[in-house]
């Protein structure tokens, strides 16, 4: 079976849990998750960081910080893995769904129009002419490794409406924008370390802050809310959401071999590329300009009246080669639980849906599992119609 | 800094972490995770076992298993960890507190003449009064390791009053009761491998559950309820909380040394007590007849009129002697987030409060910190007032 995107372990993993084992320390709170944190600071948007059990914690935390009340409200676009819109749904707030441009990535122009027409400013905040409710925030999302890109405009904007910007990252460790402010234009950045990611932790995430005082906030919320740790006295309600020394010793041994794992999955990318955009109807998703993405997955486009083939059908064309796809995940403004929830102008998100599949994209992925995949799109499965 | 509860490592442990290296499996959904799950059975109350990120989720996901509307209510004692009053919040359910007797355990008769003076039944489900809620529950915490005994009496109510027993058994696992009806009684039980419990998986819990139905719905929810992976179509909200290999092979490693814990934490008990109960003003807390404790952690109970000194001046006599001891946690219906809800009669939970403290009780304490221990507390510190 080639799979889309297995881990690797590149023979370090086992020293850091050794060390782990031998502090006597594998829980919340030890020193590798220290290092961990830090280290990443080279690549995380803020220079605090802090460990958490999972990505999807990181972006509960990030909405929790907000401060949010019932019902208050935070965009979001419809393409984006469940956990995105859990995270809102966790706090007891609604998502308001926005559509994808052709990267897979937020489409700007439908949140100002949003804006124009269906909101509306005052003493500071903005609010939905529909619901009354408070906006509060804006997750933008970097599917796949693809930088959503906060320009000066998009930021201003931002400011002007008072609407703070969340980045869910948790696929884009590693992927450079060259606007080199665009790390200050960010309020939380929340990253993933799954099992499944560019580099992994066994599971974890990480929240990135701006600030220490945020830092020391997300930690006690994090930690159980204790104000007193001996007499056990809580002054909020906290969560158990601290990563592990553990999965921590993993992330460390694999942060130091990100380099490697980068320039691995350029090459995928570029060897994808140069067959697959040459066939009728197929080619892989282009990055934005101003991005150089991490190139975690590979997302292949098709366009099946030109190609012959749905993508119903390569999926499953694929899977009896014992090769592992997977669909762009389905438009969640559709999605049973949330579907109740308000939506603005969707369109492409539908037909981008209808379309994208993910490619094997392991960083063990070798040359002769890559033509395997490459020849079969070439060959259109060596069924000629 | 002889610690309150220590892991102790016992040298197994690297194996199984190598072992779940070289299957290159982490993540959650491994063969260790399924191991450590059935192994478990041995001490579990129910027949299926999940592995999750840790005991607080447990919580979370048996209320959810509840199918718990907005401000329907659950019974739980003041005196637990805050997690277990989190676990009804994060479902948006509101707890009513109630109060605890001797052994740290929820006060049965009270919850008897709630019902009588405070509820009604209608259409096959108790209400409260106060506030015409359903209450769908009650959570029984097995504070320290002691059993909270589900007589014939209780689970007959229970069933009469269609609530359902959802058992808190972070702290209680090898816990034996003598009643080998007990776990038949109960609906869920939760337990916890945090580090500084009997065991450790580092971080990680168990949801113990009766029936694979059941079991197959809360494994849908803990894992981010797919139900179409490929497509990714999510028919519900669901969590990112399952139990990764990694910390499942620590919780493998430590299960198989259990037997070795579990005696060595009655010979400290044992040891605590024979000279301990001897002291004017102090002892040491008993187990309930039908229980044998695992002993996890040892309750020093003070009358500080005939020791001489408070339980707060005997805190901060140890920790200057470098000995780490720990308050029973502050009541819960006391507590800032938690103070707006419901509490019925609540008198003990108080007075335990002020007089019981935690003495350490780590699997590695040697005889001579025991000693210490002890000498000091019979020296009242060697300050002869």
């Amino acid at each position: 079976m080639i799979k889309l995107s297995e881990p690797f372990f590149f023979g370090n993993e086992l020293s850091f849990l050794k060390k782990s084992l031998e502090d006597k320390w594998i829980s919340s709170n030890g020193n590798i998750v220290k290092s961990f944190e830090k280290k990443l600071q080279r690549y995380t948007t803020g220079d605090y960081n802090l460990g958490v059990i999972n990505c999807t914690a990181a972006l509960q935390l990030a909405v929790r910080l907000l401060n949010p009340k019932k019902d208050e409200e935070i965009l979001v676009p419809s393409i984006t893995f469940a956990a995105t819109i859990n995270s809102i749904l966790y706090n007891n707030c609604k998502p308001v769904f926005f559509d994808c441009d052709n990267f897979l990535l937020l489409d700007k122009k439908k949140i100002y129009s949003f804006f124009e027409k269906n909101t509306y400013f005052k003493n500071g905040y903005s609010y939905n002419k529909k619901t009354k409710k408070k906006i509060l925030a804006i997750i933008v999302v970097n599917t796949f490794g693809n930088l959503f890109d906060i320009d000066k405009n998009f930021s201003a904007f931002c400011k002007k409406k008072n609407i703070k910007i969340i980045e869910d990252a948790a696929e884009s460790l590693g992927s450079i924008n060259y606007d080199k402010q665009r790390r200050n234009k960010i309020d939380f950045s929340c990253y993933s370390f799954n099992g499944n990611k560019l580099i992994t932790s066994g599971g974890g995430g990480i929240l990135s802050l701006k600030n220490k005082k945020q830092h020391i906030k997300a930690s006690y919320l994090a930690s159980q809310a204790k104000n007193d740790a001996i007499n056990f006295i809580h002054n909020d309600v906290g969560y158990n959401f601290m990563l592990s020394n553990l999965h921590a010793s993993i992330g460390l041994a694999q942060l130091l071999n990100i380099k490697k794992v980068l320039k691995k999955k350029k090459n995928i990318n570029f060897a994808y590329k140069k067959r697959i955009n040459k066939i009728n109807g197929l080619k892989i998703l282009d990055s934005p300009e101003k991005c150089s993405s991490n190139y975690w997955l590979n997302i292949l486009v098709i366009d099946s009246k030109k190609y012959g083939l749905s993508k119903k059908e390569i999926i499953k064309k694929f899977l009896n080669q014992g090769i592992e796809t997977r669909s762009l995940w389905y438009p969640n403004h559709l999605q049973k639980p949330f579907n109740k929830f308000q939506s603005y102008q969707i369109k492409n998100s539908k037909t981008m849906f209808e379309c994208c599949i993910c490619l094997p994209s392991s960083y063990g992925l070798n040359n002769n599992q890559q033509l395997k995949i490459v020849n079969l799109l070439e060959n259109r499965f060596k069924i000629k119609k």
